[in-house]
């Protein structure tokens, strides 16, 4: 349930209305006036644009309103969304100008020739002399966009775009999107393989499960860049950092607790080899079928890996049974599948992600009477699990150490970053998690990963802040 | 030969040398001093920047020479070319900041899921609400760069950035460089295929013949959007250009002339099938084993496809042999393949485009004093054939009007464009194209493409001022 703001363009008929008239019929349907401009004034009539924020699901209301209203010709009515998509969202920007001759033969031929011999001689010469080193490649095959679903790779591209605006206002990162008009697993690792060369790492986004496990596992083992699902890693290493501060408020410690996850797809499961790395040590997965179990035998691959592992448990049973006594429930799967009863059977302080979107696993109104920490992934109830929170300083990080790969140390500490900047002080049930607007996330997040990237070994460049 | 800028940081022991001997040294060994800094001023010692222009062969003469002095120590040679090239020549650049809650849920989730919707809804939306219509791919293999050759994807990149600065500051076009880690021609089209839907136009680049003309044609066939190789096309589009400008100084009309064309590889294919497009009755393709002839059999299919042209001539001879009596010789081949008694031999007023790059296929001292027209690939000779008067204005053209390719008629009308902006009182033997920074050229070209695609039934969109 987001906001909109709309601009609805009207021509009023003086004879027959007053501009009082609109601003009751735009009130009573719903909109919130926040704006008027008058565009043609006049004695009879006038055209005036009026900015109106609604609910979105009002917003056919507010028009129809008008569209009824004698007197009032409703000429034009526009979507600030959509009015900042026109034309896309980023830009492409040299980074110095071409004044005369001379600065073309140097930034192109005959001058250029040299600076393509250098890299030809030294390939690694391509980080300091291209944009290799700031650049990154968000990926999508538009499979599994949003909550949208396969909505294709042209209807991906304004979430990649969205993707590189934040790389570059909150990180400097530099992000291209790339939306490929193929599904097939194969092509898709080929397809990035091959236009590797320019990119500095690559962020692979909204692409459905399990493809999505084989694609990632096959490009980090086949390229010498980075390579990161945010589906799959972004959500588990904002998950596990507002977990690690959940576990303080509760007072409990990671070793102690029972994890429930509930939805083991592209997230689920790196959410779950995450809590394994952070040391939890009873664990249950669970997807439609149930509990995923020690011992038991899986055709997914990934469910099978959880099933030998000794930390998970071997009692089967729904959601319903398996969630009684829990410390934790972490869901990433569809809205409403536990109701107060749930919450109320879990053990003492439950800690409780519903992480579904839009709608939550357990909505607000039946958790918060029984859970002690709450966090879904919605902008308009407290403890907003955000991704956004992670990619940005993950990658900077990365970058600025030129990685050869995220590993699972990078993430945890890209996890336990993100949950320091929340200080002792102000951690409290309400708000465990900081927001993406605090500038000191990407800059401890970056600080995180460049360390556990040298401690591990995968870093090939020490940045200068750590010699 | 062209000019570099080299900055050479040197302290000076002040009991053994002064500036005066460090200048002269410079200049004995071949620089030119433009300018110096001093980084640091001190009573024994000092520390200066010295910023100094050289002919590229002598630049190792000029860093030897202070090396050598007594009292010098050089500390650090930085060449400009490599300055401007550090980090990279191109970045992204959001089109609004994201200030607040309200902006990124307009831009990101969840409020950009209604304007993937509407695309998914409405593929043709992503030319108004995506990067798509402003967009081209500069796509390179690596295989032909300048006159480098194979230097791979990863040293192609410096070539790729550059022609993306220009399409950004000639004609406003976003470009974003694509380096293959691939040469299989079935791969390559494969993987631009793939990664098309964000782009409005593709612009292949130093790609290897034969197989640039395979992967530009399957591409042209299978993608809706414009695919262009420039190597091919955009010096063909500049030959015509200047050719056309050359007979009317030399008071010929195409219909009359025999031109012989030398090198048929990339480029030297386009010029023969735009001359033949243009009108050119008489025509002799070269190649390294003489003229190929009408009628005869060949194993490259371009070859052949000339061979089967009733305009090509079916007389057999070698270079020097087929050039007598020729009015118009066009080279794209290699150096000094001709001296000035083969220009000599030529018909009366002479035209001569020897675009061998660096060395011309006959040098001015030897074409000038027989040639009536002489032009060259090169920037310190009058009439400079540079393809970047072609590419910036060809594509801005074709994304205003949504073209669906680029077709023959358009790159003719692109050539008659770019002769145009030279006027009848301004044209002369020496100056027959128009300067790259002469900015009527981008909009002349722009105007005729668009003409050009409207007639031909290629444009899927009238932009305003065709109206």
């Amino acid at each position: 349930m987001a906001n909109t703001s709309i601009i609805l363009r009207v021509e009023l008929d003086h004879d027959k209305v007053t501009f009082g008239d609109v601003a009751a019929a735009i009130s009573k349907s719903g909109g919130d006036i926040t704006s008027i401009d008058v565009i043609r004034p006049g004695k009879d009539s006038s055209v005036r644009d009026i900015t109106v924020e609604v609910v979105d699901t009002e917003e056919d209301n507010v028009v129809e309103s008008l569209r009824k209203h004698d007197g009032i010709k409703l000429i034009n009515v526009s979507d600030r969304t959509f009015l900042v998509h026109l034309g896309g969202k980023i830009k492409i920007q040299p980074t110095l100008p071409i004044k005369n001759r001379d600065d073309l033969s140097r930034v192109y031929t005959p001058g250029v020739a040299k600076v393509c011999t250098a890299i030809h001689e030294n390939p690694d010469k391509a980080y300091s002399l291209t944009i290799k080193r700031n650049t990154v490649a968000v990926v999508s095959d538009g499979t599994a966009v949003l909550g949208l679903g396969d909505v294709g790779p042209y209807a991906a591209a304004p979430v990649m775009e969205g993707k590189a605006m934040l790389f570059k206002q909150l990180a400097g990162v530099d992000a291209f999107p790339i939306c490929l008009d193929t599904r097939d697993t194969e092509e898709i690792i080929r397809t990035i393989k091959a236009m590797s060369p320019i990119f500095g790492g690559i962020n692979l986004e909204d692409i459905s499960s399990p493809r999505c496990f084989e694609i990632e596992k096959r490009l980090s083992e086949e390229l010498e860049i980075p390579v990161f699902h945010d589906d799959q890693h972004g959500t588990a290493v904002v998950v596990i950092a507002g977990l690690l501060n959940a576990l303080k408020v509760v007072n409990k410690r990671i070793e102690n607790i029972r994890v429930v996850v509930n939805g083991i797809g592209a997230a689920g499961v790196s959410i779950c080899k995450m809590l394994l790395s952070a040391g939890v040590t009873r664990l249950v997965p669970v997807d439609r079928d149930g509990a995923i179990v020690r011992g038991g035998s899986y055709s997914h691959p990934m469910w099978q890996w959880l099933a030998d592992q000794p930390q998970v448990e071997a009692t089967e049973g729904s959601l319903k049974e398996v969630i009684k006594g829990a410390d934790v429930f972490i869901g990433v799967s569809r809205g409403n599948l536990l109701n107060g009863e749930d919450i109320r059977g879990m053990g003492p302080d439950p800690i409780v992600f519903a992480m579904a979107n839009p709608v939550p696993e357990v909505s607000p109104e039946e958790a918060l009477p029984h859970a002690r920490v709450y966090a879904t992934g919605r902008s308009d109830y407290p403890n907003q699990i955000n991704n956004v929170l992670v990619f940005p300083g993950l990658f900077r990080g990365a970058l600025d150490c030129r990685a050869r790969c995220i590993n699972e140390p990078m993430k945890l500490a890209a996890a336990r970053a993100i949950a320091s900047v929340v200080s002792g002080g102000e951690l409290n049930e309400l708000y465990i998690i900081p927001s993406i607007f605090n500038d000191q996330v990407v800059a401890e997040v970056r600080k995180a990963v460049v360390q556990a990237a040298i401690l591990t070994g995968v870093a090939r460049r020490i940045p200068k802040d750590f010699r």
